[in-house]
C-alpha cells in the first residue's frame, strides 16, 4: 500500500486506532485522526504527532456538525468505540450512544463528504452464544446476549444499508479480543495490575475455564490492510482471530510465568465472567486467509508480549 | 386470554396497534394506550375509547422522561415505529430516531416500570435479499438492505440483550406486509388511491414479478396472542406470515377485479421497487405454526377484504 490518499481514524488514540495511525502512516498515507480522548490517551499519539502526514481533531463523535466539517478522505476507519463489554448493563445508554448512535453519525459525514470506503471495527460478541465454533460470518441469526453486542450489530446494519444506498465500500471486522502494544483493557491488563499490587492472589471473575481467542496487534492490521486491499464487493464481513483459542486459567499461567508469580487463584464461580459474557468465542477466519493473510504471533506470544508492553509502561496502569 | 392485567401498547393509533388494542379490550384486559399521531389516526381509536379499560396517552417515544412515568403494566406491546421501508434513504434519521432510540426508551421505560413480558413488532424485512426461502427465523446472519431493516435488527438485538440482562421475556414478531381494516400505506393502498383517480392506468414500482407474502391483520394478533400465551423462553423470534406468496402483478389483478377496472400497467422497470426493496419475501413460518396458530385468510382474499375496507373509509386514501 502506498499514495497520499486521505485516510480517515476515528478512535485514533485508542489502542487499535493509534497503531492502525502510525501503521498508515508507514505506509505512506495521510491520516486524519479524531478522537474526543474519553479513553484514548495522548502519549499513544506521540509517533503520529511528529509526522506531517498526521493532523490531529479534537472532536466527540456525537457533536454532528463539527465532524461533518472535519471529515475527509477517500476512506474512512471508524474504530472509536465505547469498547467494554462488560458495562453495558450499568449504563444502558452508552453502547446506544458511543456505538450506535456515533456511527450513524459517522456514516452521515462520509456520504455528505464523498467517502468511498467505510472501514469498521465490530466484534466476535455479534454471535451472542455461538452454536457453532469455530464461528463462520454466516453463523445463524444470532441472538444479542449483551448491549455491546447489540450495538455493533446496529451498527452492521447501518453501514450494510449506507453501502446499499449510497454505493460505498463497506468493510466490517469481527474481531476477537486484540492483545499487544498500547493495550489498555481487558483480562491481561487486569490481572497484571493486580498482581503488581499483590503478587500472592489473583481474582478470576467466573470458573477460569471460559475459552477466548485473541489476536495480535499487529496481525491485526496485516489483516486490516489485506481486506483493504483486495476486497472487490460493496460490503464484505471478516472475522479476525487466531487459528486457536485459551482457557482464562491457560492465559494466567502465561501472565504468571511472564511475571515470575504463583498467585493462588480466586474464582467468582459460574461459567461466564459477567452477564452476556460468552463463555466460548473462537471465529473461523477461512475468509480472511483466503486473501492470503495469516496471523503470525500465537496466542501465548501475544500474551507475553502485552504483558511485556504493559511492563515497560507501567503508567498504563493507572493508580 | 382473559384477565385484567395492564398491557401498554405503543403505537395504539396506527393500523397494527389499534387493531391489537381493540383485541386485548375484547380479552378482557385493561389497555393503556401510547401514541404521538404522527402517523396514528384517532378514528382507529374510535372503538377503544368507547372502554373503561382503556386510557390514551399522548406522548412522544423520544420523550423519555414523559414515557418513563406513563408506562405501566405486565406485558409491553411496543408496536410504534417508522414502518415505511421505502424512505430511508431520503432522511437518514428516521430509523434510527423513530426505532432504534424510540426502541431503546420503551425497554429502558418497561425495565424501570418492572415489566415482565416485552412484545415488538419487526419485520421480514431484517432478512435483506434473504438466501433461502422460505426463510427460517435462522437464517444466516443477514447483509440489510434498507435502514428501516437496520433499524429493526437494532431494535432486536436490543430487545435480546435487555431480556438477558434483566430478565425480562422478549416475544420477538418477524411480520410480512399485514393487510386488513385500518391498513393505511402500502400498495393496496397506493394502488386502490390511484385507480379510484384514473382507471384506466396504474403506475407500479419495479418489474411486478416482485414475489411478497403478506397476512391478513385479524390472523396477524391471533399469533401475537398464541405467542404470548405459549412462549417460555427468555426470547423467542417468531415469522409470521402466509403459507403463499403472489406478484405485484397478482396482487393488481385482485385489487382490479374487485374494483372492476382493467387499467394499463405502467411498469417503473427493474426488478425491485425502490433500492433497499426485496423481490421475494416469503418467510418460513413452521415455529409459529407449532404453537397451534395458522392463517384464517389466504392472500387473495385479504387483498379483497382490504380494498373493501378502503371503499367503505375513502377518508383514509385523502386527498
Amino acid at each position: 500500500m502506498s499514495g497520499k490518499e486521505i485516510h480517515f481514524v476515528t478512535g485514533c488514540a485508542g489502542f487499535i486506532g493509534s497503531n492502525l495511525t502510525d501503521r498508515l502512516l508507514s505506509a505512506g498515507y495521510k491520516v486524519i485522526g479524531y478522537d474526543n480522548f474519553s479513553t484514548g490517551k495522548e502519549k499513544f499519539l506521540e509517533n503520529a504527532l511528529k509526522s506531517q502526514n498526521f493532523s490531529l481533531i479534537r472532536g466527540d463523535l456525537l457533536d454532528f456538525d463539527f465532524l461533518k466539517k472535519s471529515l475527509k478522505g477517500g476512506t474512512v476507519w471508524h474504530f472509536a468505540a465505547n469498547a467494554d463489554v462488560r458495562f453495558g448493563l450499568q449504563k444502558p445508554r452508552i453502547d446506544l450512544e458511543q456505538n450506535t448512535i456515533a456511527t450513524s453519525n459517522v456514516l452521515e459525514a462520509a456520504r455528505i463528504n464523498g467517502v468511498h470506503t467505510f472501514c469498521f471495527s465490530s466484534t466476535g460478541s455479534i454471535y451472542g452464544e455461538a452454536k457453532i465454533t469455530p464461528t463462520p460470518e454466516e453463523h445463524p441469526f444470532p441472538i444479542q446476549t449483551s448491549l455491546y453486542g447489540a450495538s455493533k450489530l446496529a451498527c452492521e446494519g447501518l453501514i450494510e444499508a449506507y453501502c446499499e444506498g449510497f454505493n460505498m465500500r463497506g468493510i466490517i471486522f469481527r474481531f476477537v479480543s486484540i492483545l499487544g502494544e498500547r493495550y489498555a483493557h481487558g483480562h491481561v491488563f487486569d490481572f497484571v495490575r493486580q498482581l503488581k499490587k499483590d503478587a500472592k492472589t489473583l481474582k478470576v471473575l467466573g470458573d477460569g475455564n471460559q475459552k477466548k481467542s485473541y489476536l495480535y496487534i499487529q496481525d491485526c492490521i496485516n489483516a486490516c490492510f489485506k481486506a483493504l486491499e483486495k476486497t472487490k464487493n460493496k460490503i464484505e464481513i471478516y472475522n479476525l482471530g487466531a487459528d486457536e483459542y485459551v482457557s482464562v486459567k491457560d492465559s494466567i499461567s502465561y501472565i504468571c510465568a511472564r511475571l515470575g508469580v504463583e498467585p493462588a487463584l480466586e474464582f467468582s464461580g459460574g461459567n461466564k465472567g459477567w452477564i452476556g459474557d460468552n463463555p466460548f468465542i473462537f471465529l473461523e477466519t477461512a475468509k480472511i486467509k483466503s486473501l492470503g493473510w495469516k496471523a503470525g504471533l500465537s496466542i501465548k506470544e501475544a500474551v507475553e508480549k502485552t504483558v511485556d508492553y504493559l511492563l515497560k509502561n507501567i503508567w498504563i496502569l493507572g493508580d
